[in-house]
């Protein structure tokens, strides 16, 4: 038994289930792109999968804390689906200038080939999710963005600041790359502004 | 910097924050609960993050099966928060007969810690999506668990029954384990019952 047999039956109850199971087995291969920070006891590399679950906890305690309505559902929604286009296009580090160039073409290509494998419905609906995340306009998005900035920090400062070090990233990279927790909350940029200055003080950022 | 200055930090911002980030950075630790499922792939045991994040895909995705009107938010909420327990309790095997037996007591003990690390109001409200997730009550409940019943066996006849052969696991225990999942929706039970049905006909179930 293996993994096309399990959508075979899947189909042979209902071919809609057979797509939407092929589709959720799809996505497990997300517990296997490995980012670049460390879970808080630094013992290994987080996982995409294990990332998202975290910022979805994010959204859910730190919700108060956002400067606008927040629809905390869809918010949730969002951050579960933002990051299904690893599966093809690989974690890109924060800090790596060369893979963002072509960040966002890969990323398009993976969500078509991966939302596809859905009904039309859903397809559309999961498609419209990452849209909406990508496109940061929404104060939903603009928060659940902030999630994905503070969550790899809040790691990376829990076991001093080794992704930094390891990497060599600089300060005005990390306030750079985290003015956007700023968009979204008073209280949640202040912490972040902590922290770096933290990091700053430690000599894990130059 | 380490953990616990991390949490200065937030409580220097609000004392509210302090405690919110002390349980995000608490919870962290479910990404080290080692689940008895391999991933679809079979190159590594689960952990409890990534399967708490799946089972909320597998929420958004299969809401259409559920037998009654399932609320998706809540649905979501309460995949996210109902394994945190495990954090102290540990995973309990689905088919070990003496983990089961203090199971309840274990998790409860683990709850009343690990919630009351937020401030009152979040502390009040994460501990009733567990325990509505735990009384099974509500359709949304009944829908939830039945997301948690079918996630292993879709793994584990992804790659040929494993952990039904590592662990000698019965047919008839399996149909009582995964029983609920006919309360919550007649495809997906539809879809269980076949898999289960294969793992018998290829001798991975006794």
């Amino acid at each position: 038994m293996d993994q096309e047999h399990v959508v075979e039956l899947a189909n042979s109850v209902a071919p809609d289930l057979g797509s939407q199971i092929e589709f959720l087995l799809e996505i497990d291969k997300l517990k296997n792109v490995i980012r670049r920070s460390k879970i808080t006891d630094g013992s290994r590399l987080e996982n995409t999968a294990e990332h998202s679950w975290h910022l979805a906890m994010l959204a859910i305690v730190l919700a108060p804390h956002a400067a606008s309505d927040v629809d905390i559902c869809r918010a949730l929604k969002l951050l579960l689906v933002h990051d299904l286009v690893e599966i093809d296009a690989g974690d890109t580090f924060a800090y790596d200038v060369a893979g963002h160039e072509d960040k966002v073409e890969r990323e398009q290509q993976a969500a078509d080939r991966i939302f596809a494998i859905l009904p039309p419905q859903q397809r559309d609906e999961i498609r419209s999710l990452w849209d909406e995340y990508e496109a940061r306009e929404t104060p939903t998005a603009v928060f659940a963005y902030a999630c994905d900035r503070l969550e790899p920090m809040l790691l990376n400062a829990s076991n001093g600041g080794g992704a930094w070090k390891e990497h060599g990233v600089k300060e005005s990279q990390v306030r750079a790359y985290n003015g956007p927790i700023e968009d979204a909350s008073d209280p949640l940029w202040a912490l972040a502004d902590r922290i770096i200055n933290s990091g700053v003080a430690i000599g894990a950022l130059s």
